[in-house]
């Protein structure tokens, strides 16, 4: 097979067979597939899109690039039905958006639940932050263990939160680095091969995906937002991973809290039973995990559960266990900045909240990087005291920024306009806009 | 600029401004924009296209990434009406077909008409021979000459036929070699830009193009070589180089002969007075030149002062003065492997001939390259004996193959299948198909 009539024929909006995706996947992992020709090809795949099955084998070929994480009594591959080693293997993943800090609460969670929580996790990207980047602001937390380092947590705390190891979808990491600087990141094959690919090496037995849609989020409309959805839950089903996906509203930031530090203490808020949006999606996500797996039968029952593993502390008991297994040493609330509150200018409903203005403030700030190689500040972060449609009054707390009295000032004025009052009473959408449910 | 997101606006089917095509063209030049990023770009022009002046702008800073030829008294740069040094300088490109030994012909002619033709031209590629590996054929014949000895090849025989020096348009030789792997060659802008990169900076007074279409050529359909011809026109006299084109028909070889040292004594035959199609299109396409030069004012009279070069010696006497320039040692007729026979197996009307069998003929046999660095057998080739329309009558010669007698049965089967000879009248279009005058 010549590379170039492959790169042509998916140039003319031509179907690739399974043959010919592996042929260039293998190949660009062994560098017979030129970096050049590889981007030739996202670029083709970016414009003429892929097919159901097309993306199917692109995912199943990125993922068997690498490992899979092994699993103690039976496989899968074996042919064993799930948690035949009697665990189930969970996992979540979200597309990304601001304030999102699900994970640090429904990763143990779920292992207070019973199940096992592999979560492999990313660096904040653009102006959305990374769980990875979050942790670390623990004193001591490492995010990059080795395979063995991966299993031991996983026997202690029945959940990590880490990064990929070399192993685990080599041809993502690869694919990932290209895509990152030819402009061809925004293609729904390429992003659903991409997720799945990591999420298959781990050998689960559900996971549900968090699409986020709206101003904060990478897919700005409902339609694009659903069609990503539907491809993951297509193809992860398809490669024999049973997947669900919720989408979810982020027209403003995931809780009150943005940032690194910031959003750990109050992830470990919700934790300790503290109400809010961060607790009601988590449960939400949780429910539809329990499900899949028949650990629940109804909603209702995969909700109260979970509520209770929360309401007893076994969830923060778990994440502890966590933070230990990784090296962290926790202390509650973990020190931030020093804080400067912005009021309300005027009383009046939240209208508006421009995440965008929030999220590059955090990065200008130093929460989060420009370059690739930029460290972080975790202890920078804003606090958002209100959602859009409740009422504020002149005078009250707004914002509460965290950041050296020294720079603050230079945020002061976009972050005031970030928030928009109204004096018209205003509509909010609902936190979870839709529910894609697996396909058989 | 960031790279990234000018790739994803062009993927996008955003136009890109002069910049921005200025930006990306310096810094791949420079190194600064990487061969994974250009490929990427040349993908997305490949589908999305560009607009005309888009085409214009990145053939201006193909041109411009490298030198012009000087011309020796004044310059066209200098505000200088048209050959104010006492010389026109014209130049003539053909996208490519089997058997196009045209510029072989009309290289020599154009310099006995008084012009000075410096022509740079090119390797064999797929199917098609190349000008250069033609010449090659010729003993001592060099094409890789420095800056000064085209300078000096000039001054003696007012034409040379040669490959670009490094300091032509460097941009295009680097971007041709990307797309060549990248599926990225069939797109129209980069075509355009690639031939009139090279053609401006031999910094001409007029150039035809010839493009081919028909079953041995790159553009398949009339259609598709219009839309490439009138590209190339219009870039042309956008970027002040005063261009035509003709269509010509590439259903059959153009003239008998098929191969290397075969087609130069094909041409040879042409510049000494022989007739046919070589002589027809020859003078057409030189007429087109001496009427945008303005040499001739009818076309009548322009054919009639390029046939009397011809048959009065001087274009024969200007191709063996360029022979010598360039190191060649010519005698007639160059030698050629051992001839076989093919004879019409019945009477009939010759009604298709089948280019690509050919063509892929000449490449097994040793006459073109199948890579790179193949290097080519000059003393094999095919003489088609009659052209579509012809009758022919069985046991007549329809093919002589000239290829070594030990190897030549291989190629006898698919041969013979390549002319069909048909009982009924055939139809047989015109050589030249369409002219696209200059636009102002």
């Amino acid at each position: 097979m010549l590379v170039s009539s492959l790169l042509a024929k998916k140039r003319d909006g031509h179907p690739l067979t399974a043959e010919e995706i592996r042929f260039l996947v293998e190949g660009f992992c062994a560098g017979r597939v030129a970096d050049y020709q590889m981007s030739a090809l996202a670029m083709a795949i970016c414009v003429r899109g892929m097919d159901a099955r097309e993306t199917a084998t692109l995912t199943r070929a990125m993922w068997k690039s690498g490992i899979s994480l092994p699993r103690p009594a039976a496989d899968r591959a074996t042919g064993e039905p799930p948690g035949a080693d009697g665990v189930l293997r969970v996992d979540k993943h979200s597309t990304g958006g601001l304030g999102d800090k699900i994970s640090l609460v429904l990763a143990p969670l779920l292992a207070a639940c019973g199940g096992h929580v592999p979560m492999i996790s990313g660096r904040g990207l653009g102006l959305t932050g990374g769980t990875l980047d979050k942790l670390e602001s623990i004193p001591g937390f490492r995010t990059n263990l080795t395979q063995a380092e991966l299993n031991d947590a996983l026997r202690q705390a029945g959940v990590f939160i880490a990064g990929a190891t070399e192993q685990i979808a080599p041809a993502d990491r690869q694919l990932y680095a290209l895509r990152d600087v030819t402009g061809t990141v925004e293609s729904i094959p390429l992003i659903t091969a991409s997720i799945l690919s990591k999420k298959l090496a781990a050998n689960l037995d559900a996971l549900v995906i968090d699409v986020k849609t709206g101003g904060g989020a990478f897919m700005k409309t409902e339609n694009e937002a659903t069609d990503l959805a539907e491809s993951l839950v297509r193809v992860g089903c398809q490669c024999g991973l049973p997947t669900r996906a919720v989408l979810s509203d982020m027209d403003q930031p995931l809780g009150q809290a943005v940032g690194n530090a910031i959003e750990v203490n109050e992830a470990i808020e919700v934790l300790r039973g503290g109400l809010g949006v961060t607790r009601e999606l988590t449960i939400e996500l949780g429910a539809e995990l329990l499900m899949t797996t028949g650990q629940c039968s109804t909603r209702r029952e995969a909700q109260r559960r979970l509520a209770e593993a929360i309401d007893d502390g076994s969830a923060m008991e778990r994440f502890e266990r966590m933070v230990r297994a990784q090296g962290g040493a926790l202390s509650f609330p973990i020190e931030l900045a020093a804080a400067t509150v912005v009021e309300a200018p005027t009383s009046g409903q939240i209208a508006a909240c421009d995440c965008q203005a929030i999220g590059e403030a955090i990065v200008e700030m130093g929460g989060g990087r420009k370059r690739k190689e930029d460290s972080i500040d975790h202890s920078v972060g804003i606090r958002v005291h209100g959602r859009i449609g409740e009422r504020i009054e002149k005078g009250q707390p707004m914002l509460t920024i965290h950041c050296p009295k020294a720079r603050v000032a230079d945020y002061l004025g976009p972050l005031r306009q970030a928030i928009r009052l109204s004096q018209e009473p205003v509509d909010c959408r609902p936190l979870v806009l839709k529910k894609i449910p697996s396909t058989s």
